[in-house]
């Protein structure tokens, strides 16, 4: 059996900077090379950036993707890569007969190209579109019908055998019945590599390793799976890319949550002798006929010269498997990701958040030293007449434990001018205080160029127990796909992660134990408001994540009453969450992309309780 | 030839209000019957409103939306009106086979059901699913692959012949080629009846026409094409119902923007004497095969006793064909609409909105006094030390003219209370006393109940010329889909209207003619930041209407160095827009659920200036 050497570069991509994604495509591919790999294969969409949402309908941007990759494959020869063979995900055209009855002739797709000797030797597309969940590709693509099977020559450099036979699928084709899968298999291919650009979800890990080992057995090939890694807006794609053969078993895993190269060499059998026939029509299993499209990868040994420096003798043959991190690390690391590439892809260097001595505003400013380094956090502590002295306290503690820049705005007088001519009571007056410090932050963010970071968690936005234009305002919510419960469950994890490595614990313990409060109203606590949090994130994960109906939810064992009272406040507060600022993805159903309810809607469950 | 008299009833409906709006389908079903109509025509998903977004998703509704349509049937029974045939939009449920290979067994689908005699006596779904611009429907619905042919008695009450043969079919089923239009002619239907959903653009009503003129003629039956009216969070339905014969000609048309029934006899050729076959495959020419399914609406004299009154001796043959509105009052009849249900059906009895004395909010004012009266509509003076002599003078002459509810709240004081401490200055000062202005008109909404209206324009959206949670806070935004240049265009439509109607021109001339300013500085204007606003809007329209490049807009005559530009100001203000509130669409491509774009995002097209 031939030996491939194959890397996986789980890397970042940025959307819309496609010099930027193509500067680090040769950078990883020089690696690569560097370690000796003869294939390296990048995520899906890796040239663009994924999701690029409506710029995929925008001629001029398709047009600069497909001019770019060419200008890459120019460019990896140009610096001595030609002899490696690259795929990479891109955004593509269809230009030809409709590949189904009533689509155009014309549209963009989820392209995947292999480039090889400064050219781009083959192109496909992605065949299965997802659109569900946070995907929208019917909107966006045309579906691809043709299996690339490049014969690639994995010997000595200058030689056209052995040879392998490696064919490209694209993400979701993994996760459908049919199509590609099935078509490696007829098409005898050796080792089937598939870009992704898959979005991190608590618990989402094993899904993938079962899905590739139940595909790799379909498709009797090997299967090498890279994925995506660092955030985009609400979607945080976690790497922990996948190689298994054709019987399942895993040779090697790569790192969650962080840029990598997974180096192996894989034993793959030997593609026939002779030219590859051409383009052979095959049934996918799905309804669908797709073409088994043969190319060789050259031979030129002039491609190596000066170039490749010998394959490093220490190899990777098996592995590496990174370790997996445990759930509460994995769902942390996922939070700093979001929050480090939002404001790095958004060209900001700092921000800044109003601490009120709560666990999560204290979290928050948490996740934003470790994502950016204290240096780089601004907070803003101010108190109102209903502040407690612990509130000052603990903040003052947090600010102290980790070095941030502190700044104190007491809204009092602001607050009284307004009141001066409004004179509201009740809840005006409690968001009043809110929307004060939302404008006080907002003012120092314009000012200082900060980021201004939002602090809800997710327990209070799918409540509306939050202030629209106070406590909501900000450009960026990392929390807010983080339920109370789980706020906590981080604060622990992450003061005892500090004390593991022998540091001092970020949080002050006061802020993770005192009963929450919003502190607009004297002695106010979320109790007066909520139900305790343990009963209301169980529902709240059953409406949201599992939308059950309220007779579901009562069956499930949640209490009645609390379910009708629950449900009430969830749909009275879509129009504030429309207005929140996007934020990390961590859960299956993310308010956002995920779950996109009407505003105007009486729709209201029938009551249980 | 039969004779059938049929009314389309183009009615408002409300999501998820599914009692309020089966009680609108027995209301009008019962003036439809007291005209005599055999037949009535609800729009698309009349039953639970449209579009209900993820509420498809939740078994619990859909659940609910197929009770209620059985409920609905036996409502119109006992209430005498059984001999009435009802076709009505629900959202329903496939079980079966999955309808194309890798489709789940089971799911929601957008259906269309036959009602009469008590009974749910057809069901089927919309075959062709739109999945671009404000469409998601791939997202939610599995596609029907049945067409409904109900052989119709029309003569007689008690007597089975003559009778005509009624197809149905759903909204995009018309928009594209193959499918249910096609099957129609091979079934030999005599009429095809469309409840549709279908969202108003400037413009789109002749585009509506020629399709049904052109679908007619591939049905080779007569067609009636029957559309909702009201607006529903950003969109507004027009209404605009209408009927052509199979030849192509005009027959009837529904007026637009109101609710109506549309009342008219069809001479339509009789249908074959016998029972009808059983189901029958047929090619739809679109790649799939499609069921005929034949059933009969039975004879039953006693559903008539003490019902149907004799039918109107004035019938309504031919026609009635209403008279278009000319383009400035469709638009603006547009923008009432989508004001008045956005306040109703979110259950608001008035609003409020801050008054500069510009053209932007003398509009939105007028709009929503237009739309839920003047004793409604709450306005807030709040002028600063910028503020100029004309504007006060300005907005009082407007709030007199109208009968509009004033206050006025001077901002000075609580800019200086922030500044006290903030000591902010150029463009963060700016957007402070903005804010100042947002954060009194929630406060006086918390305090009244009122629903703050935004008053910002489309231009002004489109180039981030505006400040985030200050002029942009609210929870509706009426002019948000309106150009600048527009907005004077109406301004001036509605005074010529009102004075061509003998009344008072409701706004100032002086709001009209002098140059606009956000007045946050000394003697500022727009034009200090923007370009003109006829050059500006000219290339708005083309980048985000019309999705041009750079190169492209240059080549389409727009200054260059312009073009550079006003990207540039539209690229980088996506981020206000994500948490802008919604408004009317009123383009073909409005901010929101037509142009979804990435915040974190570098590209930029190349430079043409």
């Amino acid at each position: 059996m031939p030996t491939l050497r194959i890397a996986l570069a789980q890397i970042n991509s940025t959307v819309g900077d496609l010099a930027g994604n193509a500067a680090a495509i040769v950078e990883w591919t020089r690696r690569a090379a560097g370690r000796g790999a003869r294939l390296v294969v990048f995520p899906e969409m890796m040239l663009t950036g994924y999701p690029v949402e409506d710029l995929a309908l925008r001629a001029s941007f398709i047009d600069a993707s497909i001019e770019a990759l060419g200008a890459l494959a120019s460019r990896l020869a140009d610096e001595g890569l030609g002899g490696t063979a690259v795929v990479t995900g891109y955004l593509g055209r269809h230009v030809g007969p409709p590949p189904r009855p009533g689509q155009p002739a014309e549209g963009a797709v989820n392209g995947a190209a292999l480039l090889h000797g400064g050219r781009v030797l083959v192109t496909s597309a992605k065949h299965h579109l997802p659109n569900y969940g946070v995907f929208d590709e019917y909107r966006y693509f045309l579906p691809g019908d043709r299996l690339p099977v490049a014969r690639l020559p994995c010997g000595e450099p200058w030689q056209a055998e052995p040879a392998v036979d490696v064919a490209t699928a694209v993400c979701e084709d993994l996760w459908q019945d049919g199509g590609p899968v099935a078509v490696t298999r007829r098409a005898g291919a050796g080792l089937l590599v598939v870009p992704n650009a898959s979005p991190y979800e608590r618990g989402k890990g094993d899904a993938r390793l079962e899905l590739c080992v139940r595909r790799a057995r379909e498709a009797g090939a090997t299967l090498a799976y890279v994925n995506m890694m660092g955030g985009q807006d609400e979607l945080v794609f976690d790497g922990d890319s996948i190689i298994v053969d054709a019987a399942g078993r895993l040779l090697a895993r790569g790192p969650q949550l962080e840029e990598a190269l997974v180096v192996t060499d894989l034993d793959l059998p030997a593609a026939g002798p002779g030219a590859p026939s051409a383009d052979t029509p095959a049934d996918a299993h799905d309804g669908t006929t797709m073409t088994i499209h043969r190319v060789t990868v050259p031979v030129d040994p002039t491609l190596f010269v000066d170039s490749v420096p010998p394959a490093d003798p220490a190899g990777s043959a098996p592995g590496p498997v990174w370790p997996r991190l445990a759930p509460l690390a994995e769902v942390y690391a996922a939070l700093v990701t979001g929050v480090r590439d939002y404001v790095r892809k958004n060209s900001f260097r700092s921000v800044i958040l109003g601490l009120s001595g709560g666990i999560d505003s204290a979290l928050t400013a948490t996740i934003a030293a470790d994502a950016i380094g204290a240096d780089a956090v601004h907070v803003v502590l101010m108190p109102s007449e209903y502040s407690s002295g612990h509130s000052v306290a603990d903040a003052e503690d947090l600010v102290k434990r980790q070095g941030l820049h502190e700044r104190t705005a007491p809204i009092q007088p602001i607050v009284d001018a307004f009141q001066a001519d409004l004179q509201v009571t009740g809840l005006a007056a409690e968001n009043l205080q809110a929307r004060v410090r939302g404008v006080v932050l907002m003012s120092l963010s314009n000012a200082g160029g900060h980021l201004v970071l939002t602090t809800g968690n997710k327990s209070e936005i799918a409540t509306g127990y939050s202030t629209l234009y106070g406590d909501s305002a900000g450009g960026f919510a990392p929390i807010k796909d983080v339920p109370k419960t789980l706020v906590w469950e981080l604060a622990r994890w992450r003061n005892e992660e500090a004390a593991r490595r022998g540091e001092t614990p970020p949080i002050p313990e006061n802020s993770i134990l005192k009963p929450p409060s919003a502190e607009l109203a004297p002695g106010q606590l979320d109790t007066d408001t909520l139900p305790d949090y343990t009963a209301l994130d169980a529902i709240l994960d059953d409406y949201i994540v599992e939308d059950m109906g309220a007779a579901q939810l009562a069956a499930a064992g949640h209490d009645p009453a609390l379910v009708d009272r629950v449900i009430a406040m969830v749909d009275h507060a879509e129009y504030k969450r429309r207005q929140y600022p996007p934020g990390p993805k961590i859960t299956p159903r993310n308010f956002g992309r995920d779950r996109r309810l009407p505003i105007s809607n009486r729709w209201r469950e029938p009551r249980v309780g």
